[in-house]
């Protein structure tokens, strides 16, 4: 895993603060579950699948100090499950990684609270591992579609950062590459929090694989000058359709690269996908705070009083998206048919 | 003219620094035509039509002081002319400016060097002068495509900073307000240098025109949503068959409002048309320091060693384009049709 960007180590779970990457390494230490909700709302840990691992770990340092009777221990785990659950609406991992832990939880009710206590723990850690396992098993399936001499766009970060360390949309390259395959990336910006200018740029520059950091809004000159083969995004919800909700700017890329015959591949492995919803007019857009538009690595550059949307993703419609990139294979449409593969890869 | 941004007074260029604004208001000096070359390269001064009137005085500016024959005043003007031309190579202004004080100081040629020396003070006030012109009747033909409740996406700085202070696409919109027409607006911040963040939210708030700020790559999503009911742009320079070439972003804009049946209109006078030029292939594309993406407003941002590609422009090929809007009046394809209107319309 090359850039893990949580541990967990004797009771404590260490985030590393992404927002002062990449300049600056400071890991963050949780000992309570309100910690960890803090470090996810305020994007210290950012990445659908890194948020879903965090929030296991929360949930048992939410619990770890219980004490009292097995019935107050349910209401206790239920409540910090919906606070974490809280703590950033878009991703579903997050949600999905705790109702898991919380289901395992019911199935050995019958244990005793230290007993439960220590199941949430070992639960977390599997989901953590797992995490790992996808991701690699994502990146052999997706390096296929990519060969030598494949130039190719990502936005934002779905690398090790995003996830337990090797990366969704990243793996697939970093797989790629370790099967001898040459690509180069251009990374997009990502305003405005910079995740591609930052957080991509940083890992790809450590995996030697060579990358050009552009604004958002160059793209679409790039790909009308033939300079970029295929798109490969990550992903923070999947609904059943197969509409995809990822970073804003996502929906952009995806109609740039349809009007340009450039193929658009989205890699995220099962826990991204919400089979509750039927289409992305399901998925909650989270509205972050304008000051990420107006200050956010500097002093302020807006005039005062002026009104600013700062939606942090955007969903994009399943039409555009040439494949599905997850551990059980690659996806083509019709989805409705291909997602079916989906179904069991979580029960092994 | 509500946002000049420069002044002529007393054998002085005076520059807005408008790097510096919204925050503060600075005024450069300008005593000679390096000092103009040097606030034009930097882009103290910025849009097409104000770069060209500054190159004017900046012509001026370099042969003020000249002393000697009539020949060496030739000389010496063709060489100042040439230097200023290449302080920016995009957009066209500049070079039809210093151009036609070129022809016309040619046609006077027999006259006395401090004459022709007071001939081309006269002709760069009176293209200053035109443009002030040109952009209020743009205005009034531009107004007629928009009516009350209109919600329209514009990028960068199109306003009266770029011209001689009211605009060319947001003059188009102060028009329809003076018409009684409520328009909102939504600026796209324009990466890297933020005009729309820094300068159209600016203007726009002081001419109670309703402002959203939003980042480049949320547009895309904004309209998918039904958001946005047309885009009004400026241009840079205008190839013979409709190709414009405008701040990089604009081509993304005008790709996604075709696809989301959106009209897309670009507001320019004369003075940014090349009909030298067959196609946007044409146009030279400014690449600028990565510096502006990596470290633009702040801190940097991006890790040491990483390649950045930043250029200034993009260009938009004329089938993305629903109408120009001109001093000559509303332009709808064929272009090759409809640009003759502007053929004679320098010739007044």
């Amino acid at each position: 895993m090359p850039f893990p960007p949580l541990r967990f180590e004797k009771d404590v779970l260490k985030i590393l603060d992404q927002r002062q990457l990449p300049l600056h390494e400071v890991w963050i230490e949780c000992r309570d579950s309100r910690r960890v909700h803090w470090a996810i709302q305020h994007m210290a840990i950012r990445g659908a699948p890194a948020i879903g691992i965090a929030g296991g770990y929360g949930l048992w340092l939410g619990i770890r100090k219980f004490r009292g009777s097995r019935r107050a221990f349910f209401n206790k785990l239920r409540q910090e499950a919906a606070y974490l659950k809280g703590a950033r609406p878009t991703g579903v991992n997050l949600r999905n990684v705790i109702d898991r832990i919380m289901a395992c939880i019911h199935l050995l009710k019958q244990n005793d609270v230290e007993i439960l206590k220590k199941r949430v723990l070992e639960a977390a850690q599997s989901l953590h591992k797992e995490d790992d396992l996808l991701c690699r098993r994502m990146g052999r399936h997706g390096a296929r579609l990519f060969k030598t001499g494949d130039r190719v766009l990502t936005h934002c970060n779905a690398g090790g950062l995003a996830t337990s360390g090797y990366g969704t949309a990243l793996g697939v390259l970093y797989a790629a590459k370790s099967m001898g395959k040459k690509i180069t990336v251009y990374a997009a910006e990502t305003r405005p929090l910079l995740q591609g200018a930052r957080l991509t740029a940083w890992e790809l520059l450590q995996s030697d694989i060579p990358c050009t950091l552009v604004c958002d809004n160059a793209v679409a000159s790039l790909m009308r000058a033939g300079k970029i083969d295929r798109v490969i995004v990550g992903a923070d919800r999947i609904a059943r359709n197969g509409d995809t909700a990822n970073k804003i700017g996502t929906y952009s890329h995806a109609v740039l690269a349809k009007v340009h015959n450039i193929p658009f591949y989205v890699a995220a492995p099962r826990t991204t996908f919400d089979f509750t919803i039927r289409s992305g007019k399901g998925i909650p857009i989270e509205a972050r705070d304008a000051k990420e538009v107006s200050e956010g690595f500097g002093p302020r550059i807006t005039p005062h009083g002026v009104r600013i949307e700062n939606p942090a993703f955007d969903v994009t419609p399943h039409s555009y998206i040439s494949a599905f990139i997850t551990e059980a294979g690659i996806l083509r449409p019709p989805f409705q048919t291909s997602f079916k593969k989906l179904e069991s890869s979580l029960q092994r």
